[in-house]
């Protein structure tokens, strides 16, 4: 059994996996955490304690190999198994995220959208046309989708969360600003361009009074 | 000078306001910390610990006030200042944020949209029109913008950042899948749908393991 990634580590391993990725594009071999740490703005012990989670790994003093290090963090964060996700709520968001290349991946694709509002249903995005949301626990079920993305308003949340709960749904990518958190056994993550915004603006105000 | 907040509690105190609200609005007139830990999924003392950053509050054995704790929790994350915020890049994302609510608050203001290609130029979202983005310096100036939200392609992230700190930007808000950290003096803060997509397949599969 692999150890528990505290989810600070497993962030820095999704930048980690761009970085090397920007790096073997531009014909960079070898690198070391002193040169990935002045690269990201953090500290090379940092960087050696995130990268001990993929195991064994680089030679003291030679730094990693870009390309072999590149295919470890891959393979650590690939899934084996393919996700079948699917957006509830296509207004502004989630019909930007209907197209967005980002949910069709290697290890996850977006095989569904659902709209509550009946001027929506029927409407095609790529290859994908959005269901009633009515229809939502038959096609989860029909199509094996086991992640949802929220893109309704905040207090549709819940009772989706309940609904998805019941037709074998595992996870919730959500953008509705809620203070929900996942019931048990099921995973969620928000995306919360909001609360973004306030620790932006929070860190403007502490680089001022510094 | 007060006390520099570490980011996992200031994300914490933003989910505290959206559960006060929600519960202000139920007409809840106190809560406990114990409480709020049970909504929340948080240990009652990292609540209480979080707070203190308030400075001195609630009565031991009493709870707080939902609608006092409410109004200290806005006080503490409101800005004096207010920001002015610009989105370059409309395209999937940057046109969906043009017309999000949450970019217009009681402290920040969206006031321009800029985007490079020219058939997007003069495109109209509720009260603002898109700019060229050649004019980006000259009216990030004029209209004293002090925040910029990135929706451009990743390679467009690196000198966008450079050209915004020469005309006094002091915030990016970054949509853009980069590794990019902020130079000395800019905050940068990252929405990245990729990453929390990551991160919530990773934990489902901890999940499962578990």
């Amino acid at each position: 059994m692999r150890p528990k990634v505290p989810e600070p580590s497993l962030e820095r391993l999704i930048l980690y996996q761009r970085l090397l990725r920007r790096l073997k594009a531009q014909g960079v071999r070898v690198i070391s955490s002193e040169e990935m740490g002045n690269l990201l703005g953090l500290k090379p012990s940092q960087i050696r304690k995130d990268l001990s989670f993929l195991g064994e790994m680089g030679k003291r003093g030679v730094g990693y190999g870009v390309e072999e290090l590149l295919s470890r963090v891959e393979e650590f964060l690939l899934d084996s198994e393919v996700h079948r996700l699917a957006i509830v709520g296509v207004g502004n968001i989630g019909s930007a995220l209907a197209t967005y290349r980002g949910l069709q991946g290697r290890d996850h694709r977006l095989v569904a959208l659902f709209d509550s509002d009946p001027a929506k249903v029927g409407r095609r995005y790529g290859d994908l046309e959005v269901l009633p949301v009515d229809r939502l626990e038959e096609e989860v079920s029909r199509l094996g989708v086991d992640v949802l993305i929220l893109c309704t308003p905040a207090e549709a949340v819940e009772p989706l969360v309940a609904r998805a709960r019941s037709c074998g749904v595992r996870g919730i990518l959500c953008f509705a600003p809620t203070d929900l958190v996942a019931p048990p056994g099921m995973a969620m993550q928000r995306v919360d361009v909001s609360s973004e915004l306030r620790k932006l603006l929070f860190a403007m105000r502490e680089l001022k009074g510094s």
